[in-house]
């Protein structure tokens, strides 16, 4: 086990991860080229709607990991080999969030694009519980004086993700376009205010 | 409420991400190929001067956004929830620079890329205002010694801010390229030294 | 030499890279386009499987060698220049990745695509020696307290590291899958919990 | 005049800027697709040679800036407008190295390309020669007790770099390939260890 020094570059590492993943999702916006006339050009912007909810979504979603690691980490002082690698199988799902949303932005009223776009987030929401359990079994890896009952609102704030990723998984089979809009209800719902226990407060 | 460790880890993240936006800037810089002669690369190299503008001005602005972000945070030490919400989508704004930038460096004559590049920017403008209220609002989340004189000194720089963007974006109705001046005009404005209450000085 | 301040620059510059090489990695994945029906779509996808294989690989590869670095660098404290060249050499053979991911990913059956692989990585094995061997030698770089066991662990460990990578290197003549293969379980291998000496522990 | 804690975020800033140049390099290195046959593709990467040195000549200055930077910053430990000011411009010329690296992958023996490329060194050089004389007027922004003798070292060791960069520009007239060899052997004649007064020793 090595100390707080530790925790401070696997936080260092996953925020560079999280921050290029949310910025490389921006080059699936594409610049209409070799049309005639401004309204051409208009028209073909508007017309790659689809694009912009793809990215407005996973950009919803990448922020909202990054809040719940950032979150993790202000119980988490401690590294050991599991952690690591528990943080690295989660920066996997991280990296991969642009392929999915650039599927989706292109196919998306394809079925098999928002379970695909469902699953890697239904990856990312297991590899968080993964990383959780590990930290906090036996408590060998929160800091000395950790908070029992914030780390119990987690334990329930967790508990419930992987489900809600299941639903938007199968969603997908009847419908590509409510289960993106679900993935982004889940976005926003994370991110409102004075939830106990998803978010630092 | 969390301590300055919070907020070192949101600095961190949001460095990440300004320092990928800024560098994609480069990928709109495109290499001619396929061409016969010096002449004609050298001709080709020179003909794409509108994303050479557009680059200079979205290099300036984010360059201004990061020295404006790391003002703030100088007098912001401590992280809630809502601060955490309101630098994503700060974040939001910046990652998606590059997207009107591509869209003005191809289109650099058209209205409709002019507004879209000024409303991007009037948009970071109000995500700034939100950030910089939520975090002085009861004084909770400055430092315990905050300087009063420099915390009025932002609040009036950035009541401004807005309006400045929404002039831009009107312009852009009647000039594109006067409009896109003015945006250049404003970052190296806002860079000029001495400027009290609008830099770290 | 400077003190412990400058260690945290050399790594915070590679968690960088490291950071975004990984990411870059998802670049290769491509979306299918300008396919009739979402069978052929599927299909499409479904057939670059060699792309998510290279992806896996490199992917794991990386994420060990950031374990690696993260490790070496709990008992380096002191840096001079030749630590910093011998980083920067390092960071060469990362930032390369992607380049023989890519190559690989296209050409999969090809032996010279694995051997570029395989001989990229070797390299990164041997510049790992390199660094290793220069902040070890009289211990000048290394904390004062630092654990002589651990350290003696790390000199065994990575003496058979770039011997592994001539196997696979060899192994690509033969064949460019079994040579990709002993690569990811290499990676597997050194990702397995309570290896004495190859890990944080 | 703000402390020590708004140099950690120039710094982090920059090294982010730093890694994620030198890490877009490789994006220049293209995978030969649609060729018949393994020797076609064999020989379309051995053809691409002068990307190869384009993109180690690039990599080998931009290690060597951020050696400098690194360097620079051991000594300066206070910030002001002037200092953001002048690193921003600094980090100007490096997220611009891709562009001239890939313009001289590409027109490799066109003399224009190697002037764009050593043009932008040069104006590099210039930017680090500013940044330092800003820091170092009347001392207010170096570490209390900086050492007179190091810091003399720098000055004397940038008082050479612009023209040195200039001889590169000027021999770019009459051949691009000199002028990128001398670019090379530059950044390694640099990267030599036990020059005084060039990097942290």
């Amino acid at each position: 086990l090595v100390g707080e020094k530790e925790t401070a570059r696997v936080e260092a590492f996953s925020d560079g991860v999280f921050a290029i993943a949310i910025t490389l999702l921006v080059l699936d916006l594409k610049v209409p080229r070799d049309l005639d006339g401004a309204d051409a050009v208009a028209h073909a912007l508007v017309h790659q709607w689809p694009a912009y909810l793809a990215f407005l979504t996973s950009f919803a979603t990448i922020g909202i990991m990054w809040i719940n690691h950032h979150r993790l980490f202000t119980h988490i002082h401690r590294v050991d080999h599991g952690l690591l690698i528990a943080n690295v199988l989660l920066m996997l799902g991280v990296t991969l969030v642009p392929f999915p949303t650039a599927v989706l932005a292109e196919h998306s009223d394809r079925p098999f694009a928002a379970m695909l776009y469902s699953g890697t987030f239904l990856y990312v929401a297991l590899a968080f519980n993964w990383l959780w359990r590990h930290a906090r079994r036996g408590e060998r890896l929160l800091r000395a004086d950790f908070d029992d009952e914030a780390v119990r609102a987690i334990d329930r704030a967790y508990a419930g993700g992987p489900l809600l990723y299941v639903i938007c998984f199968g969603l997908a089979v009847a419908s590509a376009r409510a289960s993106e809009l679900m993935n982004l209800a889940l976005a926003v719902y994370f991110g409102l205010p004075h939830r106990k226990g998803s978010i630092a407060d």
